[in-house]
């Protein structure tokens, strides 16, 4: 360990102006193939929310929205206070560059009380991460390092050609901050996005892709995510409906007690 | 058949005015406990983007906020065009009530075209809507009337105290509008919130409670949504986590032809 700033730590701190709006600056070490992972786009709109002098609680619910590719340089964040109610906040974020509105996202804070609590699905069945063979061989892009991959099943596999027949949509991960990172929901917001597109793992191919939307709820608190600390988390994705351009894609993170710490939904573009 | 509009039509009808904001009025037909039904308001929304003389395309993704309770008489409903790509659309819309943001909208417009397509899970099994009995006993709430239900699995059942084991969180049912409607995205964004709020199905009690959030992604044409024309839809929901005051929602709407029309998650708030 060193005292240098987790690259997600330095990716979500900014430079704050008079008028409030927010400069940060793209990160490297989230790179992706056109743009930054989607992730961390998510993780720097809930760090800039989090960081309003307005906001109150902690986060419930995000949808960011991907509007136009995010170039490597600076960016401004405006967040905007849309309703604060007693115990619940409803915020606004641009994510600008230029003239161009390159993200945005409606976020949702609450100051949360205890109440009657059920969980009514367990954890996937999965064994241990430990007995979980890490994912060594990955493409050489920038974020792919910034995760930790350990396949139960669904590792994506790519060729040249599609498979003749479709493979299943799921795949059940392990995975974890590479470097480790106590997790909190700046961490869990930027774990939402880490699954390979499904409709690459379904054909066996990698075509242009990418998230349009997505949205992620937060079910555990700071205290909870922290006792949760740097152990990798269980993640559950799949994806039902393929076509014209689009595909949806459902996800779950588990810690590894067997909490239900996000649910989590996209919507990808793809061309054929 | 009569030549009036159908409720949800005379619900999604505005008055533009010369800044390009529309004002339309609450739905007596779609009333819930103390404001209108959710889903209602979605329609709306969506219908207000739709109306939007810059839109493209058709609608992808919907994500809804329910910021503040909605009071009974005219509303504004202000769309702004946020980002408009070759093919992809943002558009953000605010629903205001004199001072207050009431409630907010992002949403994914896209000139589809043909892609290699696939559905990766089947339809849930469930008998014919015709074989299955009309819910007839309904708490007297105007928007439980707008829609035909046939609980196949998962009917709620409310008592005067919770049960003292939860019950399962998931129903399937069919679902069409009352009286009926050719199923259109308006139509559609307003089904995907016809669930109950799983925690009174879960615990058997109703609760103080509302949806906070809810995120839909359509994935049908208009097309295939005319085709599906009147007859009812096959609708599937779950839930994993509650406590502290939230709980997760998951659903999806099938026409009866199998095929995947939209994915929808909420987020729902509740006390104890």
């Amino acid at each position: 360990m060193t005292d240098a700033l987790h690259p997600l730590d330095a990716a979500t701190t900014f430079t704050p102006a008079a008028d409030g709006s927010l400069t940060g600056r793209t990160s490297p070490a989230y790179w992706n193939m056109v743009g930054p992972f989607g992730g961390v786009t998510a993780a720097q709109l809930l760090k800039a929310a989090m960081d309003h002098p307005a906001r109150i609680g902690e986060p419930v619910a995000q949808t960011v929205n991907f509007c136009a590719p995010i170039a490597e340089g600076d960016f401004v964040i405006r967040v905007k206070e849309v309703r604060s109610g007693r115990s619940v906040q409803h915020l606004y974020a641009e994510l600008v560059q230029g003239e161009t509105i390159a993200a945005n996202a409606t976020m949702v804070f609450a100051r949360r009380s205890q109440t009657w609590g059920h969980h009514a699905s367990p954890m996937p069945e999965a064994p241990p991460a430990a007995e979980v063979p890490l994912l060594t061989q990955k493409p050489p892009l920038a974020w792919l390092k910034a995760y930790d991959f350990r396949y139960i099943s669904g590792l994506p596999i790519m060729a040249s050609e599609a498979f003749p027949t479709p493979q299943s949509a799921r795949s059940l991960i392990w995975v974890a901050d590479q470097p480790r990172r106590p997790l909190d929901h700046v961490g869990l917001a930027s774990l939402c996005d880490v699954f390979i597109v499904r409709v690459f793992q379904v054909r066996g191919l990698r075509t242009p892709a990418g998230t349009v939307s997505m949205t992620s709820y937060f079910h555990a608190s700071p205290e909870e995510l922290a006792r949760q600390g740097t152990r990798p988390l269980l993640a559950k994705v799949d994806s039902i409906r393929f076509g014209d351009q689009f595909h949806d894609q459902q996800a779950e993170l588990w810690s590894d007690e067997g909490k239900l710490l996000a649910t989590t939904t996209q919507v990808v573009w793809f061309r054929d």
